[in-house]
Order: C-alpha cells, then structure tokens, then sequence
C-alpha cells in the first residue's frame, strides 16, 4: 500500500501503539523436530497474550531475502524497504549515534597500513585496539578545510563512521578501499557531476589525513567505503499521524527511530527492564512505542540458544509491566530471523502477534514460529503490519463510500 | 522481486538444488468431502519428507487464473509470468522439440481444406493422420526462398509448427486463419514497420505452399496463427547464478528448459524411473536439475483419477533414489493443477514440498492440498519459490547493512 493512499484515510484517535521488537526474534530448532528458541521459552505471559491475539508470520524484504538491520527496520516501521534505502555509509553514521543531518553525506572508515610508497598493506591496520582508534578519530577531527565540516567518530578497533557535512554535497562516489594490498588507496571520483563538490573536498581531506598520520603506523592511512547521503524518509507524523517515540539501547535502532521521526527516549540504565521503565515514564507522552529488544539477535548471531531463549524470557518476565499500561495495540515481533543455528540473520519470517480489543484473535494459545504459521494473519509482508495495527487503533477511516 | 535486485544478492555455494514438478499435480476431489488424487495416493516416503519440510500452495500466474503449460513452468521456474511470455508460435515450435533461435519467428500450423475458389471449407482439413501430416510437411520443407530459412515440424494430425529464420524478422503479424469456413485464408499484414519484411516473406511461402499442396484436398492448404519471435528470458546462470539442467520426457518441456538456459538431459528409456537414472548419472555436473514428471497432467487431463494417483505413487516409490543423493535443497510441486474431474487444467493453488537442512520444518508428516494449506510457506506466488530455495541453498547475500 503506497503512503499518498494511506496517509488521506489517517484519523486521530486518542489510542496507543506499542511494537515491540525482539532483534532477530526467529529462529530455528537445534536438531530435526525440535524446538526453536522462541517455542523454547517459557513465557506464559506471552502465550497468554497469544489466545488473545491475531498470529502470523513476516517477511521483511522478500521471500527467500536475508534482510541487514537497516531493511529489516524500515520493513516493521511499515517503509516498503525496496522502496526507502538507508546507505552503508548513513547507516554506520547512525549506528555509531551520530545525528546525520540533511547536509550531510556518510562513509564507513577504516584505519589501514600503507607502506613507504603509500601501498596498502593491511586493510584493517591490524584492527588496532578501540582506544587507539578514538585516539586517531581525534586526530583526525583536527582537520579543518573550509566551506565544509568534518565528523570521524570512532566506532570499534579500526572502524569509524565519517561524515562530511555542507550545502549541495552528492553522494555519488567512488570507494577508496581497492579491497586488495599492494596498491594504493583510490582517489574518490564522482560518478554524477552533482558530486563533483564532494569527490574534491574528500579527496582534500584524504590528503590532510594521510599527513596527520604520518609515522601511525600500523594505522597510518584511511579508506572510505559506501558514500551515501541522509536518507529522507517520510514521517511517522506524516504518513500516520502518530507522535512516535523509540526507546532502544543501541544507536543503530535509535537511528534508524529518529530517521522516520521518532523521538528518542532517554533509558536511565541497559538493562531490558530500564527500557519497560522509560515506557512507563513516557507513556502519557506519544501516540505510539518503538521497543527494541536487541539482546535476542546478539544471542542469535553467537550462535547462544539458550541464551536467545533466556533474553525471550526474561521479556515475558516484564510483560504484566506493559500490559498494566492498557496499550490499545500491541504488536509482538522481529526485524528479521537469527537462528542460533546459523549464528546469523537468515530469510525466515518472523513471529508475530497484533493484540487488540478488537483483533479476530485465532485463540492460539501460543507464541512460536509453528503457532504462528497457523495464525490468520497469514504469511505477509513485514510493511502491512502497520496499517493493520493502525485500524485496530481506530486510527484508518473508512474508504470509499 | 526482480531479477536485478536479486542478481546482485547471488553468491556461489556448493549445494545443489532439485525440483521435482509432477505437471498438473494439484487436484480436487471425486465427491465433496473426499481425498484429492494427491491425498488418495499411498506415499509414505513423501509424507517422511513433507514431516522434516516446509509446506505451502503455490499460484502460479495469480489468484483464479488457470495456467498453460508455458506461464505455468516460467512461474515455477522463478520468472514471473506476467512479465515473461513465451509466445504460442514460439511454444508450439519447442513443443516440437524445435531448438528455437534468436532469429527465428514461429507460427502454429494446420493444414486446411478450400473449394476451387480458394474458400475454405474445413479448417482442419478433417483432421488428417498424423502419418498423412508428416509427408505433407516433408513437402512444404522443399519450399525455397532467397535470404530465409523455412522450417515445418509436423506436430499431431493437421497441426504442424512454422517456423522462418533470417536476421531482422519482426513478429508483428496478423494471423491467417479467418476462424470461419466460406471465407479465403487472410494474408499476413505487419502491425509494426519492423514486421514487414516477415510478412512479405511468410506470404510468398503461403503462395508457394498453395500450389505445392494443389490436388492434395482434404490438406491443400495452410494457416498459420500466433507468431511469435524467439522468446528472449534470462538464463538461470544470469539470474540465479546456477548450472542447471532439464530431465523431461516431453518436448514443450525440454523446450522451456532450454530458453531459461538449462542443459537438457539426454534419458535413455521413457519411463519415469528412466529419469530418476538420468539425474543420478549427472548428479555431480550441475547445480540444479529440473526432474519433469508429464503423466500426472495426462492422467488429470483424461480424467483419469486413479491413473494419477498411481502415478504419484510411482513417484513416491523412487523417491529413496533421490534422497540418496543427498539434495541440499528439494521442492516438489506443479505447475498448475489438473483435477481429475475437471479434465483439465485448472487455477486451484499447487501443494508444494520445500525440503532442506535449513527449512523451518511445519512438522506436518502429510503431503496434500489440505495439509499444505496448513504449511508455514502459505499461499505464496509459484515465482516466489526459487528464491526461498537458492537461500536455502545458501546462495543469497544478506540485503543491506
């Protein structure tokens, strides 16, 4: 469903919207016939709120797609993520909680060793310690070059985010990283005349870095990847009429939040439960709640079942907290599948439930990825969940006559 | 999903990849409240393997459209058939086992009677042998034109598939066959300039024709309908990044096969464990094999109920040589249905079977309509298939960071 259609049947509604996502909340079972984490878990909060609920399953990107956490998040956000992009560079700038801008373009950067006649040796610069790196990224921020602002913010070992920020930039460029040693780094070449600008001025900035670095070694160069400008999304406020607030531990999902205009909640603490805090504190505030679990997906990708299982239930655990906040709709789900088994993101669809009053619950007394292909939600894609969480908030006017 | 956004997501992988289509496989009941053809055959080997797989219906072009056999295998075979289209000309001329070319515009034959005044008088020319149709083809091949190539594949009776071959041939061009007796056969005229050259070229044929066939009544003249150039898809090379190759006992099939870029198998015998030999001899050279089993259509075709089942159950048994190969990933599906009792091919939705080590098992140890209706894969677009079977395979990139 396109935006320009939805967005003329948006009502306000004096109702509230929690989704609550658990990072790569599917999985898989860890032998033939067995259970996944999710079915695992003991969580019967959860499964209390299933018989209660419309059950289904999400498909972020595509059938068969493996989804990054940029699409994955735009996909439950209700964004067609084939439609809205957020680029490699933008998405390292947000995810290191830099506060990109519409002036601005991002890179990722890495330190990497160059020899004495500027061939690169080591792409990584022998991924020298996180400390190191910020001491470099300061260095760094020494640069000044008029007419234009630059911003290195250290990310981890030899990995920062860079961005540069000034009226008019394109982000049409060329990498540096020649993803081979022997050779020197690339000069940055733009590849529409609407980067010409910018390709100069990084090009300078490359220039002045390789000075500063001189006798760094190991870290005595830099390479600049995936160029991409602020991606400009349209609002929560816009295509849905909701005040939207995300409450989320790490920067990657506040940034990808403040992208489609949420705003972001200060959380006193890391714990999942400082998160159930900030909700309650806030909850008199917003329309609609962004909760980002991120611990199931770490989990996940380490490939640590039982620990995925226990971050589920440590979830259900806290679930009488957000419940006792009488949400009007409630969506349970994921950005995308990360079996432990495959200790990474995978194409599965992910679990979900969408309680409402006035939801056809299935009367499934269970929340798993089995429970779920049975539930009457179907298989759909990750961006229609919205607009069903919309209707049942009262908040979609009736079309045609 | 299109191509390009999945092309550049493609990555090699040593896995391989098998589909087994049973044509026409979905089916309906003899009575209302009884078991399909699918759920009436004994296959206990299927049912073992439906238990460790995802199930799910496939739609093969979309939803209440009954397929041909070309929109039906390009939908299974990923590519959707909407977009692609194999033209009737082009179908019938593969169908004849005819290896099309690039240059080439086919044309669905029939011989045809007409009156002294060159009125026609039967259009089928009382459906001659199929004996009498191959001489008279044989005749028409001694037709000469300067600058083109002529080719006449009798097909069945009266029908025989046209086709010319020369550099620039257009196939905008109206049919011949008026569609009604007491008329003269139409000339061809070029709906498009870039068609001209073929319609000057295709009726110095037919006038040649005329006069070949001359005293040959009830066969003493032709019509041609449907051209059609060279359909022109992209190879699963391209696109999926696979060797593949075809194991079908019929020509259309083999045809089809062939324009996606597969390797037709060569099967000693016409049985369809004759087959199952084929892709056990070939097992180590490709990384996809099309296994195409016919007799279920013709059996749904000819209303054969019990006919079909029996070839499910044929199926069923020979399953234990495919598994002992080991596939990766293994969907068995359709690509359409044909019912028993609609003696025809039909728009229901296709059970389908995806099998790997990395499928989210539905637990269901059952293979038919009802129970796949209950699979985790839903009712899902038959072009959708592929995809999920290449990441199965390990053979799709995660899409964005």
């Amino acid at each position: 469903m396109n935006f320009k259609f939805l967005r003329e049947l948006i009502v306000p509604a004096q109702t509230k919207i929690v989704l609550l996502i658990m990072d790569g909340l599917g999985g898989l079972p860890l032998e033939p016939g067995g259970k996944t984490e999710l079915e695992t878990a003991y969580k019967p909060n959860l499964e209390a709120l299933a018989a209660q609920s419309a059950l289904g399953l999400t498909v972020p990107v595509a059938p068969g797609i493996t989804p990054g956490s940029g699409p994955g998040h735009l996909a439950i956000f209700g964004y067609d993520p084939l439609e809205f992009e957020i680029g490699r560079g933008a998405l390292e700038a947000i995810g290191a909680d830099f506060e990109l801008g519409p002036d601005d373009v991002a890179a990722r950067g890495n330190f990497c060793s160059v020899d004495a006649a500027g061939l690169i040796t080591d792409r990584r610069a022998g991924r020298i310690p996180t400390e190191a790196g910020k001491e470099l990224a300061e260095l760094l921020r020494t640069i000044k070059i008029e007419g234009i602002e630059f911003f290195v913010v250290p990310v981890k070992e030899h990995r920062f985010a860079f961005v540069m920020r000034a009226p008019g930039l394109g982000d049409a460029l060329t990498e540096t990283d020649p993803q081979k040693n022997g050779v020197p780094a690339l000069p940055v070449r733009a590849l529409k005349p609407d980067s010409k600008k910018a390709a100069r001025l990084v090009n300078q900035f490359i220039g002045e870095a390789r000075k500063e670095l001189t006798g760094k070694h190991p870290a005595n160069m830099i390479l600049l990847r995936g160029f991409a400008r602020y991606p400009t999304l349209p609002t929560y406020r816009e295509v849905f009429g909701l005040s939207a607030a995300a409450i989320a531990l790490s920067g990657m999902y506040r940034g990808v939040a403040r992208l489609v205009g949420m705003e972001i909640l200060r959380i006193d603490g890391d714990a999942i439960s400082d998160e159930f805090t900030t909700l309650e504190k806030n909850w008199n505030e917003f329309d609609f709640f962004y909760l980002h679990i991120k611990k199931t997906d770490t989990c996940g990708e380490n490939g640590d079942f039982a620990g995925k299982v226990h971050v589920i239930e440590e979830v259900d655990a806290l679930m009488p907290r957000l419940m006792a906040l009488q949400p009007d709709v409630l969506i349970i789900g994921g950005d995308h599948s990360s079996p432990a088994v495959l200790k990474a993101h995978s194409w599965h669809p992910v679990p979900t439930l969408l309680y409402s009053r006035f939801v056809r619950a299935d009367g499934i007394a269970e929340f798993g990825e089995r429970a779920c292909a049975r539930g009457s939600l179907g298989v759909l894609p990750a961006k229609d969940v919205m607009p069903i969480a919309l209707a049942n908030a009262g908040r979609i006017a009736k079309y045609g006559a």
